[in-house]
């Protein structure tokens, strides 16, 4: 198993993937090292991959973005001979524990997304050409592209042989985005995740499972052909320069986590940590140029990196802590102006990246297991932006008044234009929307008071934080329910607060992190798949795998 | 664990129910009976349910349709002083296997659901009479309902404890009716269901747990008037006389189970049933009146019946058959004369509770985690309704010609305009619908075919099954899909299936059995519910359960 996970990394530090830039087009290459693992026990072979591959992908996705606001259409390719990707690597996962694979499928999954996320909030748009076998994992990455040329040249398929050689799902959106995505009829469909071999040349154009099917010489011309046509369609920028994605600054201590504008601080023996944001300290640069010049330094863009980083590391290096405790510290009419700046600005490119990236992070709050929580104390800048992590949260308390021998104001909560369309979730809705799927009507109350620092009665009675309490009664209750909170099964309330935060309609994102994420991280647990005689276990060894037969 | 468990029942023999009538106004009073159980090691208290309780709700359910057509308001209550309902009996599901368990929730959301489709497509409404306590599956039966009246009286309380209590889900659509039927805000869920002993009075109002809270003295006349109102607004007959739902005929053998319109064949060896639908054997009733005589022999309803006990007991009795295969014989322009007849008298009560139990009964089918395959030979007579059982398969093989030495025409598959709309899946589209997702304009092509007899070759070219083959072909090809696919983990193909068949819109239904159903199975095998010292196995021992602490 693997050591303290690292989610930092840049192109020059990168084993498995390089990036090439032609004006408006990139190839981004995937051409993984066999040798570089995250752990002992497997090598990477056949282009397959484990977490460390996919955390440098999601890493050139999101440069891709800040820092070549140019690029038009990215080239997803092997640099293999023969083989496209073999997906998710097998004895990686076999060797793995079950938390670790259900926070791999997890990753990955949002590593995914962000690609379709780059294509359709961005315009930056993916183009998978496929040569040799895109198999499992290496046809669901496929799949989150826009567009999908496979080689026609007698070897080059795409399949997802999960169920039939590993007794598992193809997990990382892959059936999802078979049936919702690309549509494919629902008979072929089981007839491709159940063909090893998998689909190749015209058939896989007529099953709808790739786009196009070309000869080996005139591929090339082809991928060409089709990032051109997707270039014209996008409206990136022109003419505009990238930032750089300096890296982010963060002091590991065995109990804390510190950056720039956020902490963690871990009381290990009662599995919490506190998540402290940390205002931006002074007001919203003057122009567009202030904003560029500061580059990665902009507090919104700073905050966002920080806390995608902080919350990667408390799921992967912390399974142990249940509870993420959220608090803010800060001047609230320093964040409403930076909200100001951003709503104002929006129609910029480096303002839209910020906007989406932080609708990114917040999602990954929401679908981050463990129980989350908002206080809301004096000091506190919960506004805009930051009140999402409130709504966010499974439960906030609000204090009324002030604790005592504590001479700050009251704390006070205010919305901006961001929580009313700012930073949808996977449902589509936003928070709020969400929040009052049940009365519609408060969703307009609530935006009356945009701008209003809103007090502990007013928060109540609008409905946006669950409890308010004075300082007699604070710390009692608040002890209480963490205590509780911490004495339940975390497997029960994982599953809970899967059903609860995500109400209302239904997208491909929340079928596959609601329905696909929960048949595999079953069947994760089924001996036919992970037992002494599973077919996990058994890959590779030349012993079929032993089933149990009956069918629950 | 039980032996085989019969899902055909009456009134008479109910242990558990009991029925009342009262001109529009009916009754349904849960009284559980103890000692009443289904099998060993546990007691029926405080009106808590195993499956056989819910087989005997199912059949009241059923029955307040099709022999009650006068009745348009159904009044649940306890028949007991100081408990509704304790939900599901814990040490019945400490003692029962995983498939068991899975399959109780199964057809506990069925039966759910049934009420919820009496309400909404035959104007029987459903009110909740809460006096005591209602936690867990007796709050999820006040849910399925359209109006909950909880008494205020200190006592009266709607829980659902099953995660503070046992470390699962409120499984049987608990969650999912919380959010998206009664909407209720996301933080007040969450607190609602970690507080083992619920809401009660005001507050359970408040936050939209139940309707309407009143005092004692008052409450059987607010019952009262909440019945004359929905009943007002029901469109069920006025002065219809209801059929006698007769007991369904059928003789079990080892490895058969034979009824009048439907036979299983069993071959252990190979862990497959052929189910085989007879055709009507003549043609559809002159007159609503010759329908009305003929009453529970009229054979869609017959059918329906039998292909409905066929399929529970087939999901409960013989869980190591992995694949079921649907074939017909009859004569295609009969079943075509009924589908006409349904569809010419679509207005008429019983045919409305004919369309809609068809409706239902096809989900049924539809969510049976068994592979689900249809050959269409010579002799068959898949036409309309019978012809959702080739849309609802995996896969569909059609024989192009005969078979040698069978003089028999080569087989024909029609469509009635039952498909277009009759029968819609729990994700709110028709089959056809649901299978042209990507190329909605094959419906339309398919639709400009109907009742025209459609041979192998124009199946194919309309995409309504998955292979056709000649008979040169045809064993050797369907012997090996069926060998691999009994080869297959069947885990994996449930997990498989679950999102492979129900692609496109999401609905209550689709989350209900997706997504909470998917999350509850990966709790049953997680230890902390159902290991040695989970709380499942420990409830009521005093000790308490030990859990792993770490999150996934």
């Amino acid at each position: 198993m693997p050591g303290r996970i690292e989610f930092q990394t840049e192109p020059a530090r990168y084993r498995h993937w390089k990036l090439n830039f032609h004006g408006e087009l990139a190839e981004l290459i995937m051409d993984v090292s066999e040798s570089a693992t995250l752990f002992a026990g497997y090598q990477l072979k056949l282009n397959s991959y484990d977490l460390g591959v996919d955390i440098e992908l999601a890493d050139a996705i999101q440069r891709l973005r800040f820092e070549h606001p140019e690029v038009r259409v990215v080239v997803l390719k092997s640099g293999k001979d023969r083989v496209f990707c073999a997906g998710a690597n097998i004895r990686m996962l076999a060797g793995s524990s079950h938390a670790h694979k259900v926070n791999f499928c997890k990753f990955t999954n949002e590593t995914r997304n962000a690609m379709e996320d780059a294509s359709e909030a961005s315009g930056q748009k993916y183009i998978c050409a496929v040569r040799g076998t895109a198999a499992g994992g290496g046809y669901e990455l496929a799949l989150a592209t826009d567009y999908i040329l496979l080689a026609d040249d007698g070897n080059s398929t795409v399949a997802l042989p999960e169920l039939p050689l590993l007794a598992v799902l193809a997990g990382t959106g892959g059936l999802t985005r078979v049936t919702d995505k690309r549509k494919v009829r629902r008979d072929l469909a089981d007839a491709f995740c159940t063909t090893e071999e998998g689909v190749k040349g015209a058939r896989a154009v007529k099953w709808r499972l790739v786009d196009q099917t070309v000869p080996n010489s005139k591929f090339d011309q082809a991928v060409k052909e089709v990032a051109t046509k997707l270039a014209a369609r996008s409206d990136r920028p022109t003419a505009a320069k990238g930032i750089s994605l300096t890296p982010i600054e963060r002091k590991l201590e065995a109990d804390a986590v510190t950056y720039s504008s956020l902490k963690v601080e871990i009381e290990r023996d009662v599995r919490r940590a506190t998540v402290t944001v940390l205002g931006p300290g002074g007001d919203a640069p003057v122009s567009i140029d202030a904003m560029l010049e500061q580059g990665a330094q902009f507090w919104p863009l700073r905050l966002a990196r920080e806390l995608d980083d902080a919350i990667l590391h408390m799921r992967l290096n912390e399974p142990d802590i249940g509870v993420l405790i959220f608090k803010s510290q800060g001047e609230p009419a320093q964040v409403l102006d930076y909200d100001g700046f951003l709503v104002g600005n929006a129609g910029h490119w480096l303002v839209r990246e910020v906007l989406h990236y932080w609708k990114r992070v917040l999602k990954r709050v929401d679908l981050t297991a463990r129980s989350l929580v908002a206080l809301v104390e004096p000091g506190s800048c919960f506004v805009g932006t930051l009140a999402e992590l409130v709504f966010a949260a499974d439960r906030a308390l609000m204090l009324i008044g002030c604790f005592e021998g504590d001479n700050r104001k009251p704390a006070t909560l205010a919305l901006s234009a961001l929580n009313f369309g700012g930073y949808p979730m996977c449902n589509g809705l936003t928070r709020l929307a969400t929040r009052f799927l049940g009365e519609p009507e408060s969703v307009a109350k609530a935006k009356a008071e945009l701008g209003t620092p809103l007090g502990a009665e007013g928060c109540d009675s609008l409905g946006l934080v669950t409890t308010v309490l004075d300082h007699i009664d604070w710390h009692d209750e608040l002890r209480i329910f963490l205590e509780e909170r911490s004495a339940f099964s975390g497997d029960a309330l994982t599953g809970m607060e899967a059903n609860l935060r995500c109400p209302g309609p239904e997208t491909m994102e929340t079928k596959i992190f609601g329905r696909l994420t929960a048949w595999q991280n079953w069947i994760f647990q089924r001996p036919n798949a992970t037992g002494a005689e599973g077919a996990l276990k058994r890959y590779g060894s030349g012993v079929k795998a032993n089933f149990d037969t009956g069918r629950v």
